[in-house]
């Protein structure tokens, strides 16, 4: 470990006090760091602005390469600790984002360290196996003690993927034949199904297709693609399906003081829904499933209430759709549950939840009924990665003993405070706080700022990410504490009150 | 390891008399194995027909969570080494499949279990970044020293992806932006383009499309599922593009001695392709890229000659369609060089190639201008896997260390020569002989026959898998020397000296 005892309490004084170099909100944490102070950083520590200059050459030299644009800084993950990410030229961060919110509990974990320490685990690293057919001995009982055991309601059925993208495409698959199956009557295609389907065309593979919703993002492969409409530079030049696209809900934050004008917004885009799952059967082209995010994050940190989920689920049921739930960016513990959909308080939330990121492996589970009827129809040659469950399994210990989802819970009530009482102090610059655990956003008078806002953060030791418009999207790992929160908020009302 | 050495030479003794078991061709190999003396085993070793008593209970156990229609039977990882699968119930079969062609040296690699025992790599594998936004530090180097150090003729560019399927999915996505760039003459996008790309509709979402050829496996997700015609059960019930499908040569092998015969069907693939692009021009549908596999795979060890591959290769840059070669299945090595397309000696072979299995990670490379020209445009959130790099980066050094190329040429000129004998042996069982390297393959009278004399090798130790309508495809691990060749003949030929 870096850092000298006395050069922690140092540091941990000079977090406290940070508050002293700008006016306005002051926190002083209470709770000093417990189980963090064994392997993490005491804060932040800058050396140069970001990307300093060895991050500038590793990018010139990645440039010969590939596309650099979107290249942020290079990182030297060895020194990377619980939520700080070290960068190549020694300037440690705390990170708020986890590489696009896909760090569980932090860098270097002792407990996933611990676990490449066993000689037991090496060879699920090293031979990589085509699970689908030749799964290893250990692949049930895992499955039963990781992904199964934080199954969402009503769900005892799960498919691993490689990625977030792979299982959305295979998940639609999956709604497409449920249906199909469905429409027949029975499972046997005909010979013509057989013959049009080796040609791309009907009726072996029919018109059918997937509802989304405007500012939805679910991956980049062509499937998943025709379901996003969040950012133009994601969609243009590809080309897509002719699938309906429902309004999502534009509500007014703080949710619960517009809950008439809210609910008026929902009743809205419910009534499209079906609409447009009434045009689309009379178009030939009918709706086998409706897929959301529970919050969209990518288009803008939208919410909507538990009550539009429910109705939304209902009419799903009504016209004969799948509904799927994609938790690809919500699930594994962010919102203070573990799946965001356990908010809606329903016995029977959607028939497949997708996820991937947190969870380290991609997959979904799905009801008995979504399962495909026949082998190969859901296949691919690796069909996900055991070592990635090995590390999930561990992930999800270390949820449980160290009470994690009650932590974002309490560190995102302080979070979401904070940002409530900094959009109050600073009107003119932020707005429209909102979250759940620790999933929180807050809007930006314009994006011109929200990147100033941003590149200021990140040169004071504070990693963000932008989402939708001009919306600062918060993506802090399972073990952010409300200490960290504090440090965080100290750091941006600083910024904040320069910016002024 | 399991076998002392006076085990191993009675084993080694055994097997080299295994021919005594059937009439016919008889091998004794006179070059004993080498490097993988220390690390593999000597032979099959069968405890129990396949799947045994605990492949079965673990089957049943797997059967409550996912489809297990295409389970074979369950592995012990770590017992495995080498070119040998341990199954669960203790069975020692020679791997001639190596899970769907994707383990490149071998279980177990004591080079591969020598890298996780570096501490420098542990955080390689603890800490999956986002590799798009916020690379390791090794990232560029790693990248030249692997994948670019086994780079195609004319491409210094290359982008990792999770898997085959995403591979192509971008490379698609790559070719669509390539197209629609040079058609603008600029790569500003109109407001219109921006506006109808939000709602999948033209001309954001171009009505562009891919060739593709009959017989062809690109994968499953819906972009790739659109290329795909090898099987009606991967694209029943599942939406599709209309794109052009031309027909793959048919031809008859050996091919040395039908020269003139499949140069006039290679002839009339050809002209079906201009056909086919002019005729989806006119429809207002121009192909972008053509997709072709070197060696159609799963569509049952398809050959066309390197003259078609070239002239191919001309008629898409006439006609200013972007060239993909889908290695996904042919590179790595197994076909003799490290990538199939070397065989038909062209600087400019390709403008993408894609690859996965062998290579460890997903990723294509590309031509200069096939580059996405802007950030995010090619995109997801993981990119890749660093912890696969590292591991490629060890393989190709052990494929020249232990020149493997070279040993997969010796032992592909044994295994074809090998089948050329069983097939004039057993004419009414085996025909179609063919290969390159040792991705080779053979036909078998009727899919049922196919089918047990898979089985029976199984039971006898012989891991093979299917391809096509009734072929049977060899796809061995790089260090499967002249020795296992020989050895798996002598089977083959006892278990077809049995079923005449």
């Amino acid at each position: 470990m870096a850092s000298s005892l006395i050069g922690r309490q140092l540091a941990l004084f000079l977090q406290k006090n940070l508050w002293l170099g700008a006016p306005g909100c002051r926190y002083v944490s209470k709770a000093v760091p417990q189980t963090q102070v064994d392997f993490e950083y005491d804060g932040p520590c800058m050396k140069t602005s970001v990307p300093g200059p060895r991050s500038q050459e590793l990018t010139k030299q990645l440039g010969e390469i590939q596309n650099v644009g979107a290249i942020n800084f290079f990182c030297n993950y060895e020194e990377s600790r619980g939520n700080y990410l070290v960068d190549v030229d020694g300037n440690r961060m705390l990170d708020v984002y986890t590489q696009i919110s896909s760090i569980p509990i932090g860098y270097n974990h002792p407990a996933l360290l611990k676990l490449m320490s066993n000689p037991n685990n090496l060879s699920t690293f090293v031979n990589r196996p085509a699970l689908g057919i030749l799964p290893p001995e250990t692949f049930p009982d895992t499955l039963t003690d990781s992904l199964l055991s934080v199954a969402p309601s009503g769900m005892t059925r799960v498919q691993t993927m490689a990625c977030g993208s792979c299982s959305n495409e295979n998940a639609y698959k999956a709604m497409f034949i449920w249906y199909k199956n469905k429409e027949r009557g029975h499972n046997t295609p005909s010979d013509e199904d057989v013959s049009t389907c080796m040609v791309n065309q009907a009726p072996g593979c029919p018109d059918l297709s997937i509802m989304s919703f405007m500012g939805a993002f679910h991956g980049r492969t062509l499937g998943c693609l025709a379901t996003t409409h969040s950012k133009a530079i994601h969609k243009l030049d590809v080309p897509s399906f002719d699938w309906p696209i429902a309004p999502f809900p534009r509500l007014r934050y703080p949710l619960e003081q517009f809950t008439r004008e809210n609910a008026q917004e929902e009743a809205r885009c419910l009534e499209e829904v079906e609409d447009l799952i009434v045009k689309w059967r009379q178009k030939g082209k009918p709706v086998a499933g409706i897929v959301i995010e529970p919050i969209q994050a990518e288009g803008g940190d939208n919410h909507a209430s538990p009550n539009f989920f429910r109705s939304l689920r209902n009419i799903a049921r009504k016209h004969g759709c799948a509904f799927h739930v994609d938790e690809v960016q919500t699930g594994g513990g962010c919102t203070g549950k573990f799946w965001a959909h356990e908010h809606w308080g329903m016995d029977d939330p959607a028939d497949i939840v997708s996820f991937s990121k947190k969870l380290l492996t991609g997959g979904y589970y799905h009801k008995d009924e979504l399962q495909a009827d026949k082998a190969y129809r859901i296949f691919n040659t690796w069909m996900g990665d055991p070592s990635k469950n090995l590390f999930l399994s561990e992930v999800l210990n270390v949820i449980r003993r160290e009470s994690l989802l009650e932590e974002v819970a309490r560190s995102g009530r302080a979070l979401l405070n904070g940002l409530y009482e900094l959009q109050a102090q600073y009107p003119g610059i932020l707005s429209r706080a909102r979250g759940q655990g620790t999933f929180c956003a807050i809007d930006v008078c314009d994006d011109a700022t929200r990147t100033s806002i941003l590149l200021k953060a990140r040169n004071k030791g504070i990693l963000l990410g932008g989402c939708g418009e001009r919306s600062i999207r918060f993506r802090p790992a399972l073990i952010f504490k409300e200490y960290h929160v504090h440090l965080f908020l100290n750091i941006f009302n600083d910024i904040l009150a320069k910016h002024k």
